[in-house]
């Protein structure tokens, strides 16, 4: 699936760090793909055309993994803003610095207040409209260099207050309320339209604005949070099914985010990926040269269409 | 082609930098693959499958890059040892730790004969067999722990001398003369066949064993460079066309030097790609389901075999 989270904006996604597998496609050929080294340029690249198709090209039995160092130290910042827009000014400035942050995460109001439900928002001044978490790992010594350099970007308009020191516990508290948010924006309302759209981060403005714009034209909550120094966000519409009119005042919006986010040069998925609920949008996306190649490339490895019937690709 | 060079064993290669492709497939459809962003999980992903197959499935036409950080410093060690085995054993140690170098280049002892010639083995210690080349960059106040932590991996049996403090001037030298090597051995002998072979860098002294062994048991020069710190290296047979009987001991050496690479687990590039030079031992590395289904990607890509014909995939 190519799966990623926080820590991409650093050390990149699933794909990055496969160098080889062994799978088995659709009729039952063993392949072996990929090298056992570090550097490969060997064989046609199956390897990662493999990783994040969803199960639908082969069954994955083995794979050979790159490892990176585990850091020393690690530390943590959150960091308060007046508004979405300053704080995505900031994401910006940060991911056009040489210190690239081990995390990047923004969380919107409405996250902010789902968070402070569950003790995870303790502290946070008035006025604060948006918050970061950045991180910084590395060696013990490099660290505070990091941490200082990366508070020189993240200061500018909008900026309310920077914490940091903060104790281990704190820290495993923070990412417990951050990582807590994807199920507790059910208490706004009983569905989410969950969606995981990604632009080009300097464009990430454009897009949480675009969200906000979205969501008080159409009349449909949203809570938008996520990796924003890879311009990925999670944008959550929340709804109730059993309101008919809400729910087609929902779809409208959530059509017209994936116009906005294609018209910002971005993509329907970040991290993860299309499964069933965003086959619908992806020929939006794909110009149909390439969407009849990706057809292709199905019929290749699983001619029968037994692997993960449904998925990834449109009807 | 998924070129490479020094820097890859920090920065990864050309596929690790290529976020999304234009390009145009031999019977003239126009792709447009991956996304403009830093995290993409949509389509599958066509970008790393056309980035190595040397232009034969292909002709890109458009290529957004990722790009890095520039490092404010960068510093040099040339760091001495009394055998091949030791010197690969201090590799073996440094890709252990958590420094990851920027570059991290072996030369053997005929290596470093050659580049005498060129005013490039300057105050090289009597005795030295193989010379690394290890450079750190990253952060101006960074860069002085990074050396003293490649310091310490770098010491250990067979250790000469480590040399560090090298003006600007020494270090363009340095690399001048490293780079001059590809063409340098060639006052060795008229010919060479020159291979790139790559192995897991815990098994980069069985490597350099192996061609030693196998130099020595068939009478044929052997001048191995490269970038130990992913395992990859030049190894370069030094042959005289016009002698058919060393000739065919060249040839039995290369073949028998391909043998080892893939018991160790290796491969037949890292680097330079198959082209037309290398096809004949592609079908000794991968096995036939995996080789037909490179047949069958190329047959999709390119169905009249218009692109790059006869390279990259043997007869």
């Amino acid at each position: 699936m190519n799966a990623a989270g926080p820590r991409c904006v650093k050390y990149g996604a699933t794909r990055d760090h496969v160098l080889g597998l062994r799978a088995v496609t659709g009729d039952g050929r063993e392949l072996v793909t990929g090298g056992r080294t570090s550097k490969y340029a060997t064989a046609y690249d199956l390897t990662r055309l493999l990783v994040g198709s969803e199960g639908t090209l082969a069954l994955i039995t083995e794979a050979t993994l790159r490892l990176v160092p585990r850091p020393e130290r690690i530390a943590t910042l959150r960091v308060c803003y007046a508004s979405n827009a300053t704080a995505c000014a900031a994401v910006q400035r940060v991911m056009q610095q040489p210190v690239v942050p081990c995390a990047l995460e923004f969380m919107d109001r409405r996250s902010i207040d789902t968070l402070a439900e569950y003790g995870g928002a303790e502290g946070l001044p008035s006025g604060t409209q948006a918050v970061l978490m950045v991180e910084a790992d590395g060696a013990t010594d490099d660290v505070p260099r990091q941490i200082a350099a990366l508070e020189v970007a993240l200061r500018g308009e909008g900026l309310i207050e920077i914490q940091s020191g903060f104790a281990k516990a704190d820290i495993t508290r923070l990412w417990t309320a951050r990582k807590s948010l994807s199920m507790a924006v059910k208490q706004i309302a009983p569905l989410k339209i969950n969606e995981d759209v990604v632009v080009p981060v300097a464009r990430l403005a454009n897009l949480v604005n675009a969200i906000d714009a979205l969501g008080a034209y159409h009349r449909v909550p949203v809570v938008s949070f996520g990796h924003a120094g890879n311009g990925n966000l999670h944008v959550n519409l929340m709804v109730n099914p059993a309101d008919a009119e809400e729910m087609q005042r929902a779809h409208a919006c959530h059509d017209a985010l994936i116009e906005a986010v294609l018209g910002l040069g971005g993509s329907l998925s970040g991290e993860h990926g299309i499964g069933s609920e965003k086959r619908r949008y992806v020929a939006r996306e794909l110009d149909t040269p390439t969407l009849a190649m990706m057809r292709e490339v199905k019929r290749l490895f699983d001619p029968q269409g037994r692997l993960n019937p449904g998925k990834k690709l449109p009807d």
